[in-house]
């Protein structure tokens, strides 16, 4: 039995289901892998806790849950401890990099966490995009100077295995073109415009359900599918993408009735991020909201799913979707990078 | 740069086309990932040849595209000389199987084949169905203790990379249902009945197209799917699930009148192949055309395509399909495989 000392930053919706999630598979995990995987030390807003014996994953999601911090954690709580600290001095195989996305911010405070934790030799598991598409380069350069695992499954379109698919499935081939509606929010509301709700009823409906940020713009204006895509050039074409080479259009000035004469017609909107390979190497990226044909493979993805297209050379087209009822499969995806880090 | 010395047995229509992408995308696999794929063995039906410095790939596929057999080569041909006594005797890292399958003939001579192979210390890459099939375990061991890799992507849905994702991407979770559509031939036929051809017509047509055996009852008569789902159902399950237990029914009695009728309700006859994990434990697998709603994932596979589902506790419900106008994707799942045990 191996143990894994785990770091986890960033206790929102992804962190505290994760610590869910450690604590319910957490014998499975052993008895199948073998690997222990204990977290030794959390942080939030608040501040962090650490115990080199391992915090109880269980109390740890409750106290989230209640709207707590770890911070208040009764002996291995630090009020107004900053993760960064914590990363600094923790003894730990492992960061979870699971803070919210700042991408108007320079992608912080996540990329100084997980260059950090690079920098002091341990593996990075992140599902926040920020750092990814600042700095994808630069990240895989650190990592790979330091011998270490940077794995980021979760940056695009949940828990899909988009980057798995489209780097491990794929060698040998050429992909000519992406295709993908990475975006859960935005499908989610454009299905309920094509239902006839008003864009402020599907917005309320998107909110309730937990779907829509409390910032909507970052969904809705497309930035959240251009970062995606800039992640998925990277690393399944290997072409440096940057997110102001996106050609980026939202959905806010559709209107339901565009919704509505379309699926009469037989179309669906999607909000599509595509990524085409140019004679000249370089790679054209576009997200922009577009009606489908029935019979297109990314027409007929449902409320809550997610889905991406490879184009390849001697591969056929490899398409794969997933259904994401809740965030549960995001979250996920940090446990299987893990697993995959040790496997 | 490795040089991986590579055998490859058999030359129908996988075996060829591999023989091709070896000529087509060695310098790009020299380039990429620093292997040199050198193709010192091949055996057909009739023969083997062998050369310690190298076959020629894209001559071996054209003799083979002209009706020749490799024991014809000049100097390194050996007619009449057994596959097996290639594999026994050569000097070589891996071997390619891609002899048809023959599950009646206790999976013939592949079984044989691999099971020499990894004695001998060698990975072995196959699509052959057969012996994965009848002895799936027993390779798998024989495979762990030689310390030495086993690798069958293309067993199961051709170019579709069902396997890896449902033993990789998984990983953690409880798989409690599969859906598939692993067969090509039977979904071709069905949808040129549903489009109002006759029985005859269909089958014309699909041989025409390649997509059917010259014994066609294998993939007629549901053989083929449930040989594939029970390769999934150990793969991805990790369930000793035996050809034997398949409740299976073929596409024969259906009627085109069935075929148009359920599309005209909005429904799509699939050959659909389920694996269901039972109270103890236990897993019922069915292979049984189904009238499949419009809103299934995979009512809407098209002529050429395959596809899988995987309903899992903590990814969703995660989908795949393919679209493999030609069989290069399913040849292309022995450079996938080869590439991913040399990563």
């Amino acid at each position: 039995m191996d143990t894994i000392r785990l770091l986890l930053v960033g206790l929102g919706n992804l962190g505290r289901r994760f610590c869910d999630l450690l604590a319910q598979k957490g014998p499975e995990v052993e008895a199948r892998y073998g690997l222990r995987l204990l977290l030794v030390g959390a942080a939030d807003s608040r501040g962090a806790a650490y115990d080199p014996g391992g915090l109880d994953p269980a109390r740890v999601a409750a106290l989230k849950e209640a709207g707590g911090s770890v911070a208040d954690l009764p002996g291995v709580g630090r009020p107004g401890w900053p993760a960064a600290e914590l990363i600094a001095q923790a003894d730990a195989h492992l960061l979870c990099e699971a803070s919210p996305v700042h991408l108007r911010q320079g992608a912080e405070p996540g990329l100084s966490h997980i260059r950090l934790a690079l920098e002091r030799g341990m593996h990075v598991v992140t599902p926040n995009k920020g750092p990814l598409v600042l700095a994808y380069q630069e990240l895989h350069d650190r990592a790979a100077r330091q011998g270490v695992q940077l794995r980021f499954d979760g940056t695009v379109a949940g828990g899909l295995p988009a980057i798995y698919i489209g780097q491990r499935d794929l060698r040998g081939a050429i992909v000519h073109r992406i295709e993908a509606v990475p975006n859960l929010c935005t499908g989610y509301i454009l299905e309920l415009l094509a239902d006839g709700l008003s864009w402020e009823e599907a917005q309320d409906r998107a909110r309730a359900e937990g779907v829509l940020e409390a910032d909507p713009s970052f969904d809705l204006e497309g930035w959240d599918a251009a970062a995606k895509l800039v992640i998925l050039v990277n690393g399944v074409m290997g072409y440096p993408a940057r997110l102001e080479d996106v050609d980026r259009t939202g959905i806010t000035a559709l209107s339901g009735a565009d919704m509505v004469a379309a699926r009469q017609e037989g179309r669906f909107y999607k909000l599509l991020a595509t990524a085409d390979r140019l004679p000249d190497g370089s790679v054209a990226m576009r997200v922009a909201p577009v009606p489908l044909p029935g019979d297109h493979f990314l027409a007929r993805l449902g409320r809550k799913q997610m889905g991406v297209m490879y184009h390849t050379d001697i591969y056929g087209t490899l398409m794969a979707a997933i259904d994401e009822p809740t965030p549960l499969p995001s979250a996920a995806t940090m446990l299987r990078d893990i697993l995959d880090i040790y496997r």
